[in-house]
C-alpha cells in the first residue's frame, strides 16, 4: 500500500501514520519528495482494511493499493491454465466450449428439440434456465424443479451436459442433483453467501460478471468460491452496463485478455446478453473467439417471437448452425478447434 | 407497448405482428406514418415479455414499453405517502429519520459508546453491520450473531431501534430475532430469492439501491417485497457506479425527487457510501435533506483510523454532532424536523 | 510517480527502469517488498509522460501518479477563494450568483420579458444561448449575432450582466463584444484550442463539466485557461452521463465539495441540464445551495411547451420565483445570501 | 414521436396536446388504453424539438422518439456501402484499411523509420499526430506544422497516404495542405463548429467516437459533416468511458455491427486507445476484424518506453508485424483481405 500525504503535511502527521502502520503487520518506508511525502506500507495484504482506514486522517490524501487482491485465482499461484472438466468436455483446453440453448426451459418438447438442434450444429453443453432472475415479480419466474427435470431429460436424449442457474442458497441441494455446471448469474456475482455455498460443492461453477463489476472484483468473487475448496470456476463475460442504449449491455471483450493476464481460470463469452439483439450475436461470437475466449454461451430458441423471455436476443437453430460454420476458421486461426 | 416497424416493412410483416399480438391478452392498434408503421399493443402488462419477444422479428425495429412496470410501489396505487413505523420512530413523516453508527460492529464497548454518542447528537436509529459483504473473502466478514447481540445490548442501553444487514436467506430467522429494520445491501438489490424471503416478514426492510440499478429497477425490487405482503419498505440511495474516481460512488440525489414522483415509499440517503470520504459526508448530508430525503444513514466511528472497515468514510462523533446542528435549519427550511 | 514492478520481475528489469528514470528530470527511489518491487520517481511533473511510457516495459505492472496534475487551479497555489467579479456581481463570495434565463434566445420580446421576470425574482445574471450546440444539424442552431444583440438589449433593459456560449474560436471576437461572461459548454470542455483562445481574454469564463469528464480532468481544462493568463474561471457542474435514464444526466453534487477541496475557483450548479425535467429542478437547486455551491444556473422560459429547445427542463417564471423564496432560508443555513 | 400522457390525465390536457401538435407540421393520432392515453405525432422530424418540449406539460409523462434522427448517414438513404478512396486505398471495400504509426510525430528519423516498418508489415495508411489534444497544458502538444512536414516526408519516402488530427477550425487550411485524411478526435466529436468546417472540404474525414457518445449521437456528428457536402466520412470506434479501470477505455466492438446496421459509412477500430495497453492490442485487433470492421488504427512506436505520449499502448514494429500475420487468416474467414 502507498500512503500519500497531503502537500505540506506536518512532520507529526507523518509520524502518526508511521506509528499506526507499525501497529499492524505492515512495515512503513518513508519517501520524501519536493512537494509530498509518500509512505509505502509493505505487508501481505491481510490487514489491508486497516491501512485503508488511514485515509481518514486529516493529512492523508489517498491510500493506493499495490498488490493485486486475489491469491488462488491469480496467475502467480497456479502454473498454466486451469482446465475444467465436465464429463468428456474440457473448458479451457484447445477445443472451444459451446454452451447453447434457450433462455428459459419452457416445456419438454421445446428443450429436447433445441438440445438436439444445437448438438447437431456442434454445441457441447446445453444451457437452459429453470430458476429465472427477472426484474419484475410478475414476469415468468421459471419452471423450477419441473424445468430441471426437463433439462435432465434433454441431457439423457442428447448426451450433452447441462448448465443452469442457481439463485438461492436454499436451492443448492436441489439444483446440484440435476445439473452438471451451476451458473451464478450477473446479479448474484457479489452474493457472497451464495458464492460460499457453491464453493463447497464438487461441481463446476460458471460465474458471470456483474453489470458493474470490475474485472478485479469479479476475480475476487471467483476467489470466494476457490477459497472454499471448489477450484472449478469458469468465468463468463456477458456485458457491462454503460450509457449506450443501442445494445442491452456493452460486451467488454477486452475482459478476456485482461482476465487471462491475471488468472489461470477459463473464460467464456455470452454475446446474447452482451448485445440483447440476435442481429448482433453472430458478429460478437466470432469476435469473442478471435479475442481468445475459451468458449461461448449462446441463447438459441426455435420460436423466439413467442419466447417466455429474451426472445429478441435468441438465435434460431438454423442461424446458430450457420454461425458454427463461420466460427470454425476463426477458431483455427487462433489455434482452437470446435 | 409500442411496436415500431422498420421503414419499408412489408404489409405481411405488419400483419404477422398484429396476429401475434392478438394471440396474447393485448389488443393491437395500427398507426401508419409516412416513413414507418407503429403498432400500439394495449394491455395490462402481464404478458409483457411476449410482446417484448416480438423484437426478434426481422421487420420489427424496437419494442418500447409505455406503462411503468411497478404496481404496489406506484404512486397511483397508494394515496399519500407510506410512513414506516419502528417503535416510536416514523420514517417518511415530518421528522427526519437519522440512522447512524459504525460500518461494522467491532466490540461491545465500541457499539454502545457510539450508540450513546449518536443518540446524544439526535440520531433516532442505530446502524451497525454484523454480516458484512466484502469484496475479498480475506477481509473482516463481521461478528455474525455475536455482533447482533452487541447491537441488541446497545439498543437496550440507549433505546434506539437498530438496522442491520441480512445477506443470506438462511440467516433471516436469526437476524429477525435481533433487529428492528432489516437492510438489503446494494449488492443484493436484485437477489430476488432474498427479496422474496424478507417480503414475508413483518419487520421493515431498508432496500439500498444497487451500484448500477436504475431507479425503475430498484422500485421493481421493492415490488418483489411488497408483492409478498410486506408493505414496510424504506428505499436508500447510496451512490451509483460511474467513471468518476474522486468519490467511491456518485451519489445520485436526483433519485430522491424522481423516486418520490413514482412511489409512495419513503427514501433515505447514505452519503457515507455515496462519497467514500468523511470530508464530503457533511456537505452531501445537508444536500440530501434539502433535496427532500426522509432521512439519512451515516457512518460514525470513534476511531476511524483503526476501523475494521470503511474508516475513510466514517465521521467522528464530534463531527457528527456538528453536522446535526448544521442540518437543523435546512430541515426547517424544507418543512422537516430533526 | 510510483512504478510498480510485476511480481518476480528480474533485477535487470528494475535496473532498466532506474536507468530510464535517471534519463529524465526525475529521481528514482527503490522499495523492495516481499512480493513486489516499487520504484518511486520523484520529480516536478513536467516529464510525466516519459515516466508513464515506462508502463510499456514488460516487467512494469502499472505506473501510478501521485501529484495532482493541476498547478494554477490548485488550492496549494492560491490562498483563499477566487472571487470572480462581473460588474457589481461577485461569484464565489457570500452572495450566491443566480444565472437564469432561457435555453435559447428566441426573440426580443421573449428575452427581455424573461430577463425582467428573473431579475424581479432575484436573479443577478441573465443566461441565454445565441450559438447552440445541437446533436442534430437539422435542429435550431441559435440566432447567432442577432441573438447576441437581443441579449445586449435585455442587459440594457434590466442591468443584468449576461452569460452566453461560445463554440468556435473564429467567433471569439464577435461574442466578446456582447457578453459579460463567456460559457464553454460541456461538449467543448476538452476543446483545447478553444480553451487557449478564451484564456487570452480579460472576461470571465464559465467552464461546464463534460459529460464524461472526471473532476481532475475538468480542473485541467480550467488550467488551460489559467495558463494563458485569464484567472477568472467559474466552474459549472451540469450532470454527467451514466446508465440512469430517468434523468437526462446524473447531477454530481459531490463534485462541489470535491472541487472546492482541490481548487480555489468558484463553482456553480446547473440543475436544469443536470436533471432534464423541470419537475426535479427545484429540489436539486436547493440541494446545490446546501452542498455549498457558489451559485446556480437555471433555465427559465415563459412558454416552455413551445420552446425552440429544452422546454422540458425549463421552469416558468412563477415557479422560478417560488424557488427563489424557498432557497433563501437554505442559503442562510449555509452562511450565504441571495 | 409518441407522447405518453400520465395515468388519469384529464381530457382537456389531452386536447391541449392535440392542439399544440396541430400548431406544428405534425399530425396527432390518439390511442386510449385502459390506464394511459398515448398520442402519436406523425411528421418528418424537422420540428422535433417542438414536440419534445411538450414534455414540459403537467400531464405529459414522456415523449418518445420513433424515427432515427439521421438522414444522409442512414442506410435507408444510400444503397450499398460507402467506400472512401484515398489514392489507391479503399476504406470500406474488401481489403482492410490498416492505419499504423506513432501517437505523436517526434522527429524526422522516427516517423520515416516507423513508416517504412509498418509499410513492410502490410499497413496501407500512416498515422501520426502533429497537433495533440492533451489533458494537461504542460504535456507535449505536438510539433505542429513541423510535424506535418515530417509526415509529408514519410509519405514521400513510402508512398503511404497519411491521416492526422485537426483540432482547431483556424488550422484547417494548414492541415489540409499536408494530410490525406483528416482526423476528428474523440474529444471533438461534438465540436460542431469544427465538424461544419471539415464538412466543406474534399478530403476524407476520420471521425472518432467520443468517450461518452452513443452510437446514434456519433452518427449525428457524421451527419453534420455529410450535410455540408463532404460524403467521405470514416467512423472510428476507439473505446468508451466506463467504470472499468483495468483498461484505459472499454472498446465497444458491438458498435461495429450496430453502426453497420444503421449507416452505409465505413467503420474502423482503434484497439490502442480502446485498451490503453499494448499487451491487449493484438487480441482486440483480431476481434475487431472478426466482428466486421473495415480496418484498424494501431499505434506503433520503435521505442515506446521513451515515447513522448501513449508509450504504454504502442506496439513495437516487430509485434505489429506478428499481428499482421495473425490477422490474415481471420480476415480471410470473414471474407476480407489484407
Amino acid at each position: 500500500m502507498i500512503v500519500v500525504m497531503k502537500p505540506g503535511a506536518p512532520e507529526e502527521s507523518v509520524e502518526e501514520v508511521i506509528r499506526l502502520i507499525k501497529e499492524t503487520s505492515y512495515q512503513p518506508h518513508v519517501l520524501r519528495g519536493a512537494l509530498q511525502t509518500v509512505i509505502a506500507a509493505v505487508g501481505d495484504g491481510r490487514e489491508k482494511s486497516r491501512i485503508e482506514s488511514l485515509e481518514s486522517l486529516n493529512y492523508v490524501e489517498r491510500v493506493l493499493p499495490i498488490l493485486k487482491p486475489f491469491k488462488l485465482a491469480s496467475r502467480e499461484t497456479v502454473e498454466g491454465d486451469t482446465i475444467v472438466k465436465v464429463n468428456d468436455v474440457e473448458i479451457g483446453g484447445k477445443r472451444l466450449a459451446i454452451m447453447a440453448g434457450p433462455c428459459s426451459v419452457e416445456g419438454m418438447e421445446q428443450i429436447i428439440g433445441i438440445a438436439r438442434d444445437v448438438k447437431q450444429s456442434g454445441a457441447n453443453i446445453l444451457r437452459g434456465g429453470a430458476f429465472k432472475p427477472r426484474t419484475s415479480p410478475y414476469s415468468f419466474q421459471g419452471l423450477a424443479e419441473e424445468g430441471l427435470k426437463m433439462l435432465a431429460a434433454a441431457r439423457e436424449a442428447t448426451g450433452l451436459p447441462i448448465v443452469t442457474e442457481i439463485m438461492n442458497p436454499r436451492e443448492v441441494d436441489l439444483v446440484y442433483q440435476y445439473t452438471d455446471i451451476m451458473q451464478i448469474g450477473a446479479r448474484n456475482v457479489q452474493n457472497f453467501s451464495l458464492l460460499k455455498e457453491v464453493g463447497k460443492l464438487d461441481k463446476p461453477i460458471l460465474l458471470k460478471r456483474g453489470l458493474s463489476t470490475t474485472i478485479d472484483e469479479w476475480l475476487m468473487s471467483a476467489e470466494y468460491i476457490l477459497a472454499e475448496g471448489n477450484r472449478n470456476v469458469i468465468l463468463c463475460e456477458r456485458g457491462i452496463r454503460t450509457f449506450e442504449t443501442a445494445t442491452r449491455n456493452t460486451l467488454d471483450l477486452s475482459a478476456v485478455p485482461v482476465a487471462k493476464a491475471r488468472t489461470h481460470l477459463p473464460i467464456v463469452v455470452d454475446p446474447s446478453h452482451g448485445t440483447g439483439y440476435w442481429q448482433y450475436v453472430s458478429a460478437l461470437a466470432k469476435a469473442a473467439v478471435a479475442v481468445g475466449a475459451d468458449g461461448l454461451m449462446i441463447e438459441v430458441h426455435n420460436k423466439p417471437e413467442i419466447a417466455f423471455s429474451d426472445g429478441a436476443q435468441s438465435l434460431k437453430p438454423k442461424k446458430f448452425d450457420i454461425l458454427m460454420k463461420e466460427i470454425a476458421p476463426i477458431a483455427e486461426a487462433v489455434g482452437r478447434t470446435l
